[in-house]
């Protein structure tokens, strides 16, 4: 059964105002940056810190009093078991979350906060998720994370108030995990604004939606992405359908870009999103000629990202963005070498992080070494520069180590 | 010159919407965490991401044609100088900014991006700071950062906004550098809102204005700050007047603590805030029981921060919550000795970023070394779930390291 426009509009009234109307606003910046008219909508700024609250209350919403009494279940170590949760205990509905037994601490803790029982039930998601039905057939109301018209109905409510705050819009891009979010924004704008192109989002490392329309080709590589709220091996049978039939394409993004596009909306916008939230930008930063003079709306749809991600991505930024550099300075093995090349990087601007010698397994000769500097710089320009001045004073300094797309 | 309320008034009339009217609003999660009742005023949303447009409009809009006409100077590498830059051009008054020669490319970059003229002067602020009057003969017009009564009238907007968007506080807590933010909200709230305290917060390492009104003793630390924006050595004549008549107390923050805050705002209201926009809400984790039950106002005055900086703000938060741990472990110097520590370590959730070796230095005999680990753990009580099971593997390992704060 396709949800429909009424389905969506059954779901705000529904909803009235116990989810945030978050806010959804031009962004001036990052529209000078890309060349196209920037629109975001902020939905990392739920009490959950996502939109998954939406599609996970209005189902809860449809129960009858038998089944709320029952309680539900679902499987999810992230954003859908905190929207479950707390609007499970908002309305008085136990609530059962199945969480691989891998699941950091504090992700539980999060969860019970909001007053849920979690079962910490085999090595993955998929064993998890093989025990569901053994709490269904105890009477629990399974609260699928995306392949529920309900809980679409719910995540559509995004593109209502999408509609309402902002001007018409060339294109909606929209990260794609299992597809719940895209199919509910989809069928408000296929209803309300069909000159609207729908454009999804996935990472390279998970075009699962994008291979299901054959949008891509090859396998689905091996790996770990950083948007893990859109790593979903198999999209939805409902949301295939929606998706095949409403959205104009899948776009497929590399790693590196969702990281910078993380960064970005930091530095610029001053907001945290988790890499499925700024998959949107990092579509439009990966292909900025399709996009050039259009008016964009990008959905912010999770800002729950872990610090010590967080860290490592910023590290991978600034080593992208050339203001974090490691360089190899080959010298004599003496005393008086180091000193020279440190006190012309430090001349330089750069701030020497960390100094390694390779001697054994990468010197020309027994009295040389390689002396192998971490530095800080102030800005992208600089390491020409001090390279430069290295050559100068008579070392033959090179970069070392690349990452994806640089 | 006092500053009034009919001054702040006038000022607001005056910026109209030129400036954002920022969000005020409830944090539900940190009033559970500080046992206060947390209202947070985003003017780290601001175009130029600081509260300093207000004042530096209002200044700019009080100069005649002719003055306008001439120009205007400042000194300023930080939010102060991208204020009026902006807000100068948008009046097409020609500014010039003076920025000691240190300045990091990227925020001379930055500031030119808004028209500005820059001069990279002296080697450090007050040598900047020296040139201003060089321009002041040639009929440019000095915008002060803090010591001027327009510029104080501009800052007190954002009471203003404060007591129309809010409730009655309690308390409203403020960032001190120079004191001109402090002085223009003291003037509105002691006007309109006589019952509601104004405390002043500064970091530990520059606390020249609870020295001023002597709250604190002793000389100022040498040292740098995280929060540079309030890194300030002597407050301003004009303010310290304000802060004496209408400030009931400076607060003075550890270092630690103001990290702690900026960490703590990423990941629950996931905004970026620099060291002195968060220092508002370090002053409430540093002294809970001071505020239990009060209404709190906290304005994050600033989002600018330095990536780098950030990166290794975050990575001290972790350290400091046990989530990022160095663990010396004590082996034999033989084949087979490093991989039953290291699964140890990894079978308990532990993710190993790097091992080194203390052979030399720090070995207890010639056939035995010290492994250090560094480890992620997934929660803060797992470093002594993995210290327990070295121990029970018969590893003596012990934690290395501590930062301030701990």
């Amino acid at each position: 059964m396709d949800v429909t426009l009424a389905d969506v509009e059954t779901a705000a009234r529904r909803l009235g105002d116990a989810v945030l109307r978050t806010p959804f606003l031009h962004s001036q910046t990052l529209s000078q940056l890309t060349g196209a008219e920037i629109w975001l909508k902020f939905e990392n700024l739920q009490f959950t810190g996502s939109f998954k609250e939406r599609g996970a209350l209005n189902k809860l919403l449809t129960l009858d009093g038998e089944a709320r009494r029952r309680g539900v279940v679902t499987v999810s170590a992230g954003n859908h078991a905190q929207g479950v949760a707390l609007h499970a205990r908002g309305l008085g509905i136990p609530a059962t979350i199945l969480m691989p037994a891998t699941t950091p601490t504090v992700k539980i803790r999060r969860t019970e906060s909001f007053g849920a029982a979690v079962h910490l039930v085999g090595r993955d998601f998929d064993e998890a998720s093989a025990s569901v039905a053994d709490f269904e057939r105890q009477g629990l109301t399974f609260i699928h994370p995306f392949d529920d018209a309900e809980v679409i109905a719910g995540q559509g409510t995004i593109g209502l108030e999408m509609i309402a705050q902002g001007p018409a819009l060339d294109a909606v891009i929209v990260s794609v995990g299992g597809g719940g979010m895209i199919s509910g924004i989809a069928t408000v704008f296929a209803a309300l604004s069909p000159r609207t192109q729908i454009i999804g989002v996935e990472s390279e490392l998970y075009p699962s939606m994008a291979r299901a329309i054959e949008r891509h080709a090859g396998p689905i590589p091996a790996g770990t992405t950083i948007a893990e709220g859109i790593a979903v091996a198999r999209p939805g049978v409902l949301t295939l359908g929606h998706v095949r039939r409403l959205v104009d394409d899948v776009a497929v993004v590399p790693e590196a870009v969702i990281e910078d596009a993380v960064a970005l909306l930091l530095q610029i916008e001053k907001t945290l999103c988790e890499g499925a939230g700024a998959a949107g930008l990092a579509a439009v930063l990966a292909d900025p000629a399709r996009f050039r003079g259009q008016r964009l709306g990008l959905v912010l749809s999770g800002g729950n990202i872990d610090m010590r991600v967080l860290t490592a991505m910023l590290q991978r930024h600034l080593v992208r963005s050339g203001q974090l550099v490691r360089l190899r300075v080959p010298m004599l093995d003496n005393a008086g070498s180091l000193g020279p090349a440190a006190s012309i990087i430090g001349e330089m601007g750069g701030n020497i992080l960390e100094v390694t010698h390779d001697r054994i397994f990468d010197g020309a000769s027994a009295r040389s070494a390689n002396a192998v500097f971490t530095v800080e710089l102030p800005d992208s320009e600089r390491n020409a520069l001090v390279i430069e001045a290295l050559h100068r004073a008579g070392f033959t300094a090179a970069l070392v180590g690349t990452l994806p797309g640089e």
